[in-house]
């Protein structure tokens, strides 16, 4: 038994388990999120964006992704949100199976909103389904505006990017037409926001397409 | 046979061929580095630096590893360094059977330096040795100070930690001490330095360490 005939049957294995996944968010009316980023591009500070501009209005529940570690738990909590931390240990990319176990053990009643936080890592991520209704992409200005093309599979895989950092723009080399053009080379049917989790730029239009999305879940 | 006994040979396997490169290297008082990162942290701007400063005494060679693209391989052949790219096709990490395969391409003769610039990745890379002498982890000041306590594996593993883009240090919500103090409870022996690719902050020290550590690999 060859190494790919392996893979193959641990990816199938993971989309059994993502369809039920996906089965449990359609039956519960949430919209559930599974964000994707280099580590540092800013998913769990986008969490704490918006949750300070939803929480009034939605229930939000978070799965955390580590590869070590609790502390985006300890962030996110701070809120008040309910959240379980995964810790891989060591392991590059969460799995249906685990965000399954994590499912467990959240009270997922009324819950609107659930967001995946994934591991930090632009490539792994990008193969394992697990369940979500979209898959966002977090990229941060810094990071540099060739990045879509050099991982690709990551922007193909994707229905939302997300620029972050925008404030950072006059400090760094990267030219956000050649980012955005970069993207929708490897996925034209990306929708794109740019938004600054620092000066708050760029949030309500996140927010409001995450509520028109929830709407249309229920 | 579990896909655990498959990994073990496969890193098995990695190890035996990486010994063979480290002999090579050894034989022809080549100094190799691994330089590994987040995508986007500044390893080939670093490369970039380390050319002006150091081709006018040193001879240097490049292995650009990159999941897709050789943009990379591009920007180091324009400062006439030989240079071969290793398109992984999707894969996450360099192994040192790819490494082996670019030697077999590269002109050796009187290279001092040979950096092997790794896919951009702060997980998988950290456990395939390539053959080199030091294993380098570049962070980035806008990737957050809690990153060496979130990725452990890759500042466990490397020599050296490069803290690069100091120059956003006013912009960005990290604490260099704690960034500092956070890679050293991981791994006490790191030598840091700090860097900006974008000001020259760093460089010369670094390029200093690069020339005393090449001095002592003839």
């Amino acid at each position: 038994m060859s190494v790919i005939t392996i893979e193959r049957k641990v990816l199938e294995k993971n989309d059994q388990v993502a369809s039920r996944n996906r089965q449990l968010f359609r039956d519960q009316g949430i919209f559930a999120l599974n964000l994707v980023s280099s580590p540092g591009a800013g998913k769990t500070s986008l969490l704490e964006r918006s949750f300070q501009e939803l929480q009034s209005s939605m229930k939000i529940a978070v799965i955390e992704g580590d590869v070590q570690t609790d502390l985006d738990a300890q962030r996110v909590a701070r809120y008040g949100v309910p959240v379980i931390q995964i810790v891989t240990m060591g392991g590059c990319h969460l799995e249906a199976g685990l965000v399954e176990d994590a499912l467990g053990k959240l009270n997922l009643n009324g819950v609107d909103l659930l967001f995946i936080e994934n591991v930090g890592n632009l490539v792994c991520p990008a193969g394992y389904d697990l369940g979500e209704a979209v898959k966002v992409v977090i990229l941060s200005t810094t990071e540099g505006d060739d990045k879509p093309l050099k991982y690709p599979a990551m922007f193909l895989n994707s229905s939302v990017l997300i620029v972050n950092k925008v404030d950072l723009m006059p400090y760094v080399n990267c030219d956000l037409n050649v980012l955005k053009g970069n993207a929708l080379r490897v996925n034209p049917n990306l929708k794109i926001f740019e938004t600054s989790c620092f000066t708050g730029a760029g949030i309500s239009e996140w927010c409001e397409w995450l509520r028109r999305k929830d709407a249309s879940a229920k």
